[in-house]
């Protein structure tokens, strides 16, 4: 191979036939525009358009699939740009970055990180040398000019790529001045919405918390002392959401536990929580109540509630003492599902309007829980293979493993929970692609007709993830 | 598509070379008589040999794996004919409950209720209108004037089939009257035998068991008071049914765990559940300690023992208490066999004759537990895939899993497991295709001779299920 | 099928075009050495270079994937020549035992072991018959008569395999002789490296360990009665080991826990070994925390650490205590090895030089757990697919699970565990045609370009399980 490229019929099922049937049904989605209900993007990038800085801190360094397959093979983390949170060290400088990530191109060979990258290097910077050690300086030189163009700034790009609508994940406290003030904005055409993401005031156990009930306190101006004035707050600030267009709550804990106690026990460890004293086990009672809250608020404030438990985060506890979270350690456990919601969906898994997208790391339970649960709840709806499941291979098993139990139509869409902008269309691309073999083998099989195939991979990319997202 | 229709080769693989491989292999069995041992058809169904009432009642209302599919899309249970438990509410009318159904025809698309709904509605009704909104009422008259024909009464339809056994599933306290009618009815040919199905006698915890014994007293003529007593009404009952033609025990329970008491030990437990002061641990160890005593009798009586654990019942208990058990939302639970099944395998594990044949909703035990398990212990047999796992995906990945550390011989054969009568040929005929799809596979990669294929394929239809239920 | 065979593109993938790219990769590597870093070939088989003793102890008795097999279609283990531990029963006549085996060959069809046992007949003996009842008597003599000749005697095939070096499993006591008078052989040109495999001396609870830790002492000349001593005992012979050639270390336990204890508490739990009175949580903490003395001796002194946790072994106590242990009722269970792993990785996970390899008999870990692991600590390398997962069907979903979140180069290449010596080169074949199916797959979706393919094919062969296991 002496360029990049990227083939036309890449991912489509090799069987002629198969691949051909595939190749009809993406063709009619392939330029649908983007729905992404859940993801990274700061909604500040948009407002601002600035250029992005240089090739190393658009592709490498934010990246943690990228950093953590580098640091997995030996690079260490400040190498890629990554600064320790004591300030220590000299920052890396953005052309050397590059050219580790280029000399360690082959690492990425077969991962769904190679393709997104390969997708936009040639598809948004229209790039053809291969990265390695020989090729990094040009291509650092090449994609530098390319970012100081106009066409290359984040809203340029956002229209490129054709997004619809794109939802970014915020903190309860925020005050979504980037949300305001772009939709206040004449020149700004798109659509960005805000999710509800209170993890970290849910979790009493962890150090801060406290603080950030007060920083809650003051956005709200309601007083958080009391349980009850804290359950006020938090519905404050969801109606202070929905106002400014969110549609959608998110909630990432270790496990998928919804449990709810009585009023006096949710105050009485909400007392001792306060007071820091609240044991591990009190905390995580605390926190499954409040996650049965999440859900009753739902009801009533109508935010779809996406949960994906089943991740323990920042494992290497070293790692994280010096750069932080979210630098490529959080590693998957087995999750429960069946028992673990069933007091939430005695509760609400038959309210009307109400949604519950479930996510999961554990692919073991797509068949044996998430689809039976989506197959009889009316509120229940499959959440796309994410994170480590976003992959081709993934993407496959999950229609294997969801369909037979619940069909198409109890399944959310596609997720790109990125923080890598220009990733996000070679991933909605490689969802699609997917599908459109999955679909195709179905047809190839005589499972199902190819017009019915087609309409339902236009609503798996379109209709779908609106409706269970209220987008 | 314009009509209904059934490829010859559907659900074959997709590649030339392998699906023409598959279809000779499948022609080899395709007519093959039906080997059915276990299933909920009513015996009385073919004694008394009425008409089927109508569309709806037929293939809508008493199918939970229909009807849980819409509810999942939001109609209520009380639409497709579902009867509240308290009488409430008019009965829905059988031409709406059928509208319903056919306006919801595409959620069904890529799952295997689709198949067996087309499967019965083309091969056995001969109807070519796909069921829609437009097509609801004329489908209902069609359907309707063929079941008041001859040839649709069960009789007709069972020998249509091609039959050739039938076990129902039958409680302890059954006279089996139906299946002893039968047998002794001239102008019947079929053959349809009981099944010892005891789980809610096992069970102490749950409310009626007491007035359970009391039957089981009444129907054995033994004294259920005291805890020998009881054992030997169930060893009593089992003889009765061996008897009348049983051949096998199928035990559902949340769990795998076959665990034997100290007698004083079982005998206090049982002597607390007769007081209603058994604790729900208790219980449980009762009733681990009862399946022991299950597999002891087997290995006495030659009944084979089928397990199928690992299923939480009635999850949503609101519509457990409006409509009852059954009514699609039991979902399924991470499951364990190594360890729980150990106590019993050191005992029974190596006796001559017997037979546990183990089945799962929990995919993971096929290659870790189950297969390893039949590949050492000659009374263990793997089970078919079943309830969510009886779909052309799971069917496929279940032989891939198992076949590797077990080989075929060690499999039990297929059980449709169906409350649709007219769905029974469609269930097994999935089963010989994707069978002959997996066969054909191996010798395409020349792991396998066609003629040792084919000689396999004949065994799965019929030596194995017979022999591993001493049909 | 008449005769015996092997299809040259056996086990590639059926569609042709795929094939067409399997079959060129994997002809760059079918005549690759083999790097064989696990497996339990005794050393003094090619010190002795003695002829097979007959058909039956080469291929049946030993093999207890072969026998476990035959026992779960109801042979007796005595039939098949194991011999009880009381040395009750007369020795099965080897051509009897063969006789049995002949008579079951069917029994294997679809299994691992059909396909190596055929390799092996066909590749190495030359074979054309399929075995059965008409033929076990002919091909008996003519399996006899090659054993016979100089060129089937275990260094003549070592060489003829094309095997580069092997790794024996050695109890830590051992004096290492056969690999030390291998090593001074002139008329030697291969290379066996000794595994230290101390298994036994970390399980506190089992009976004997105290007569072990005597062993250790006389063989290592320090004390074991003390802790520490125990502790400079087990350095003193890795250190031994290391001198003899040794680059691995060898652990399986029930579970992956590694956690180390203070240093006072440790030592109060042997000193409770010691004295015979620990309890099973005791041994049970105690072996985990040896288990992270061993990584920490790996920091130290290179050896790679091997772990295959997950299985339950001598599920079948009389089989046990008849036969002994390894005779095919060793049971997989469920494993966990996100948080089982975390406080060795905190320590050692991201120290230069160490070196994990992670093994699992639960293919639902690989996905979820051992992937990502890889994907971010430098030391943790992903093992191959092993024991119940060692087939073509299993290697293919290993490859699926861990590529996307791992790639290719932290799997650390085939290991053949085997303790038959003829089925070597059949094992390694298996992989190298599986994994070229794989790649070639990847090549024909284009993911991947196929000199890049060609590239990590021939990692994946040499490369890299000599990187992950020092060798």
């Amino acid at each position: 191979m002496s360029e990049l490229r990227l083939h036309p019929d890449r991912l489509l099922p090799a069987e002629p036939s198969v691949r051909g049937i595939a190749r009809e049904l993406y063709a009619t989605v392939a330029q649908a525009p983007i729905v992404s209900p859940h993801g990274h993007v700061d909604a500040r990038l948009l407002l601002d358009d600035e250029p992005f800085a240089d090739p190393a801190s658009l592709f490498v360094t934010p990246d943690h699939y990228v950093t953590r397959m580098l640091h997995a093979v030996g690079v260490r983390l400040h190498a890629l740009g990554v600064r320790r949170l004591d300030g220590s060290g000299e920052p890396a400088d953005p052309r050397a970055v590059w050219r580790v990530f280029c000399e360690h191109w082959t690492t990425f060979a077969g991962t769904a990180s190679r393709h997104w990258l390969t997708d936009a290097l040639v598809n948004v910077f229209g790039v053809t040398a291969i990265p390695s050690a020989q090729t990094a300086d040009s291509l650092y030189d090449e994609l530098a000019a390319r970012l100081a163009e106009e066409a290359f700034r984040p809203r340029a790009l956002y229209a490129r790529f054709g997004v619809d609508v794109l939802a970014t994940t915020d903190d309860p406290c925020s005050d979504l001045s980037a949300h305001r003030a772009l939709r206040d904005d004449p020149s700004w055409h798109g659509r960005v919405v805000p999710t509800f993401r209170p993890d970290a005031y849910l979790e009493a156990g962890v150090p801060g918390w406290t603080a950030r009930l007060d920083r809650l306190a003051t956005a709200s101006g309601i007083d958080t002392t009391s349980y009850d004035g804290f359950v006020a707050a938090l519905e404050d600030r969801r109606r202070f959401f929905v106002a400014n267009g969110a549609t959608a709550t998110d909630h990432g804990h270790v496990d998928a536990a919804i449990i709810p106690l009585a009023h006096a026990e949710a105050r009485g460890l909400f007392i001792d929580a306060r007071a820091g004293v609240i044991t591990a086990s009190g905390a995580t009672a605390l926190r499954r109540h409040l996650l049965f809250e999440m859900a009753r608020m739902s009801c009533e404030d109508g935010l779809a509630m996406a949960i994906h438990p089943g991740v323990s985060r920042a494992h290497h506890t070293p790692t994280f003492e010096g750069y932080g979270p979210d630098t490529g350690h959080d590693i998957p456990v087995a999750t429960e599902f069946t028992s673990s919601l069933r007091p939430m969906l005695e509760r609400f898994g038959t309210t009307a309007g109400f949604r519950l997208i479930v996510f999961t790391v554990d692919e073991t339970t797509w068949s044996r829980e998430i689809a039976p649960l989506a197959g009889f709840y009316p509120s229940v709806f499959v959440g796309a293979p994410w994170w480590f499941l976003d992959t081709p291979g993934a993407m496959r098993r999950f229609r294997e493993a969801v369909t037979d139990s619940a069909g198409f139509f109890k399944t959310a869409g596609f997720v790109d929970d990125t923080r890598a902008f220009c990733s996000i269309p070679a991933r909605h691309d490689v969802a699609r692609r997917v599908d459109a073999g999955y679909l195709a083998s179905l047809v190839a099989e005589h499972r199902l007709d190819e017009t019915e195939a087609a309409d339902i991979l236009q609503a798996i990319v379109g209709r779908l993830p609106r409706e269970a997202f209220h987008l």
